[in-house]
């Protein structure tokens, strides 16, 4: 509970720092009898993976995840699922420059305030690399939500930049290194990212995840509201500025009749909530938002201090994402899959719905 | 834990419905030899109080806070501090409508699918009267960390509808029923509120909300970031579909030459970080956006269905607020109180760093 | 979360001091659909209650609980349950020595270590009066795990200083003021009594806890044992030092082939595990044990010191019981009963098996 | 918060099975600054260890743990502590007949209710092998404690079956395979262990533990009472029926003047409550005492039934120990430390006093 753990009966505790020995996470409370495998998580660790195109960072991690526990015969048992992923592409670098200056818009700063000590090196604790347990464990959630209850949870890159896409067809979303859902867009942020990286800057982007099946009900009002359990989950993920659910800013702009969602006896007529009505599901998809700052790393050099006050000048140097919120897809899926498995599972109980079976003795 | 609860060492929970006999909350976790009275939270609770002008609903309620434990000679005691407010204004009035029918974008239909039930007099526990108790809770936040640590929390309205404040000048937010800062926008807004309340209609609001004098240090990732637990906050407030954190979603389209925060041994340069990095304060302001949908209590007739899934058509005649958003200010000023308050006590203790001096003893 | 809460979906949170103008507190998490009243609390109310006989505190408090919320047209709703007790007996009295001076045994010491302050009127929040919210609050867990689940649970005072009960008859439990299931017992207790409050002294006790029909399966190893639950609920009641788990500290001298209780297709043959294996529960009856301390007000003087460290006199004056022991039997009751039934919540799920049968609409 | 986490700001989380590739846990809420390596795990990991005399069961594993993350250079970050211990001594065995019988006194049923599944390789989940992780997370807390606070926490065995030890003599402590600080009982305690693995039965023990040089003032009333959650640490070690704080179940008998601990200014006269009053630390020692029942597999047959419902005799042939108590000193020292140290971080927060002395930019 001290800050590294998400979901009340679903939760995920990670640790690792981004040079250090190892990633690893505890799921506590998967729900037994899920067939699980590593492969199950490697498919979406792959995606989430650097170096997979020349758009993002060059370092090469294979994130090979292991099941250290809470697996029996291939189900769960309903007892912690340890998992590990060992940091293999550590390479030896100079690190006394990174150590002594604090980085514009990292939390170099912020972490010496509060710890007053820091592991430098890529970032320790702070970097991105900590999502890539939130996406072990996302895939996790996913199956269970999709094979019991038939959920499921797709995000796409919506705009780079100046960028938007304008159409929304889910085939081409894993056609392009940038979940683009819009094929012609495609070339254009190629092009643009080129030559961002040529420039050395970096640049914003929007994701959005949509969960689809749903059931109503899910959402425990009035602090733990699903959305903002979801908010509080899409927040947490590195560089995130903004989130909306559903209609979001727009509506501050709508008027009532044209925001309210009207409800036939066939179903809803429009989805401005977003999947939410007074926190709780309404069985209509879950519509999710989020805004990605542009990575602060560039080679282009910027003012700041060095840990006595200082002035200096800051250039990074190493592999880095022009656009971090290319890769951040499957990470907002797996935060959206953790909120909606943790609500599950507070409306529903730890077991999920399992039937259990055995002979019951009688009492003495 | 089920939900009603705000923060974990300085906790909030409440309780209460709309129309039943009173609200309620208790704060867990206040540090002692704070000096509390009902006056201090009676200050901000008139600031959110319906009936203050013809801009919100005209329902009446006194509003007044009664303190029933947690305060002794005039200070708090370090335990659980009980607040209540009765309801007053409960009209005998005819629900036989309302109780059949489910209210388009209203938590009528998803409440009847989590429990089964609901306490449909006024919008029960789903209503934005629950509000009320918070910010009888963040008034006691609010006066801590102002006197202890010269935190200051304010917000105002940026954005009425279609209408933007373009100055921000504090000291005119308390002088019109907008908590408007942009005094060349006041009467704008009251034109555009007539024309709306005439239609029958509802609009869509922002508003906006500042601390200042946050020390560096507070906040505690990976989940528990400060602005994670702040958009969680601020997306539990009724209506909210969108959170902002310093530039929000316009660093989609910001460079990171642009977005980047330099620093001088002056300070930052610019804050499009809103006070956060890497989940931590930063010493800078704490900047955060919310959007509030309209209200869909509307005297023009919508499609629905009954509880019996037949097609209905439904129109509000009760006393509702045309923009819920005029009235949020206080209550988003609240969330962040707390918040802030509980990740001070995060950090520094649940005792907020109060000195004792009684004599130990030795040990035998 | 701040120490005034227990449970995790079936929360309980408690206010209020003994002097205080009111005790209250909040149940979250209470499934919808239990038809519950004021009478419900009463019934457990009044078997806590002071003054019913010459054995306990002379103190007289109506302890009429009120119900402020979650409950409509007679059912509980989901929504959290708001309860208070107003204080009425709160005699004026000079409470200068008190204030001055750190009574042996009691919580005065610490608390001003802690707090730096104290409400020291009768107590204040450490006095016994707050166990009144947790038996109208165990009241509404027991209803649920009766009506639905078929549990009962039932104490009873096993020992009273040296006086032991040597049959368990539960018809006798409530015919005397002790709680005591031998019947034979009860006049050597009542003269035991009679003496003990001539000396101005006081007595220690054990009272024990039985649940019947709880279903096997409840509880959440490792930490979160049904049992370790179980200790925690048990040892936070005031006076109370030690807890026992079915054979208890028996265990120490059993063999495992006389501890072990062995199982037949009818059943176990024993139950020195008192319902508990592994942290779960077996479908025996959960049976608990707790050793009450003797009060520590006494007419008879003891050597303390005041909040300056000055040697004192201390001899209590008030009302008080010379075996708080006594009135413990709902209490531990209570504690029981909370704890099963947040146990069943974490296995079901926060709604407790409600079947929701209102039209699901179709998604669009 | 699933079961499997222990603290609220110094949270311990565990994971793995007896026969799983590894056990683990993390530790979240450590202050930042500790100097810490593997070696100050080992040590008590090596207290715990089994096989080291002919008294514990003859399973040889290394028990090496390792650091994957939090430490840099030689000290805390105040980032989570990932801790790993690879299972080496997995012998390959036949399982079928445990896999089909449920085992008297063991969770084999219960887990079996509770999940409809289990791991049943040595017991899985329900292993005592897990406290390895308890102890090394433990020691994390004893170190800071020790180090920062001059908290020394320390046990030993008080009675083996019907053995009591009848001095303390903490140097014996250490000098004995039974944690015995009689140097006087040794040898008694050796032949009746003989003499009891002959007969391939079982006996319970005592325990008890000390924490010397507490402050006071730790301890969050009224549910998280340090005395409650002490209660609750140590009664989910396996195989604990009983706690004691203080006095214990000896107050039952006491007269008031008796257990009252009298204070002079010199200090407490005794320490009848264990050093907590009203739930919070006194300052003088906590002193518990736990009671361990005796392990169920035994080599003489017993009457249970298998997962079909159907009578059969189980006879255990595995590597046990014959008395668990014997190994549990280090791991209740670990729950007190673990215990201590969270309600230390509650009271003075999760930076735990950590003085931060870099630069404080000024605000724009």
């Amino acid at each position: 509970m001290s800050g590294n753990t998400f979901g009340k009966l679903f939760s995920v505790t990670t640790f690792g720092e981004s040079h250090g020995a190892a990633l690893g996470c505890i799921i506590d409370g998967c729900p037994p009898g899920l067939e699980l495998s590593e492969a199950d998580m490697q498919r979406d660790l792959d995606r989430r993976k650097p170096g997979t195109s020349r758009h993002t960072t060059q370092r090469r991690e294979a994130d090979e995840v292991r099941i250290l526990s809470g697996v029996f015969e291939g189900k769960t048992t309903g007892t912690p699922i340890g998992l590990i992923i060992e940091n293999t592409d550590q390479r030896s670098k100079d690190y006394s420059k990174i150590a002594e200056q604090f980085r514009p818009a990292h939390a170099d700063y912020t972490y010496m305030h509060k710890y007053g000590t820091r592991d430098y090196r890529g970032g320790g604790r702070s970097s991105a690399r900590e999502t890539a347990m939130r996406v072990a464990a996302g895939a996790v959630a996913r199956k269970f939500l999709e094979q019991r209850l038939g959920i499921k949870i797709r995000g796409y890159l919506s705009q780079l930049g100046p960028i938007k896409a304008e159409k929304l067809d889910w085939d081409q979303v894993h056609e392009n290194p940038f979940f683009c859902p819009d094929a012609d867009k495609v070339s254009e942020m190629e092009a643009y990212m080129d030559a961002l990286r040529k420039e050395g800057d970096s640049i914003g982007a929007r994701i959005n995840v949509v969960a689809d099946g749903v059931p109503p009900g899910l959402g425990e009002p009035i602090f733990d509201r699903l959305d903002a359990d979801l908010a509080h989950a899409l927040m947490s993920i590195n560089a995130v500025k903004g989130v909306e659910i559903g209609a979001g800013f727009d509506c501050i702009e709508q008027k009532g009749t044209e925001h309210r969602d009207e409800m036939t006896p066939d179903g809803f007529l429009s989805n401005n909530a977003g999947g939410v009505l007074g926190g709780i599901s309404s069985g209509q998809p879950i519509v999710a938002s989020i805004a990605l700052k542009p990575t602060s790393s560039l080679r282009i050099p910027g003012q700041s201090i060095d840990v006595n006050g200082n002035p200096v000048e800051v250039i990074t140097t190493g592999r880095h994402d022009p656009c971090v919120g290319i890769r951040a897809t499957p990470i907002a899926e797996a935060m959206m899959a953790i909120t909606l498995m943790d609500h599950y599972l507070r409306h529903r109980g730890q077991n999920g719905d399992v039937q259990v079976s055995t002979p019951v003795l009688g009492q003495l």
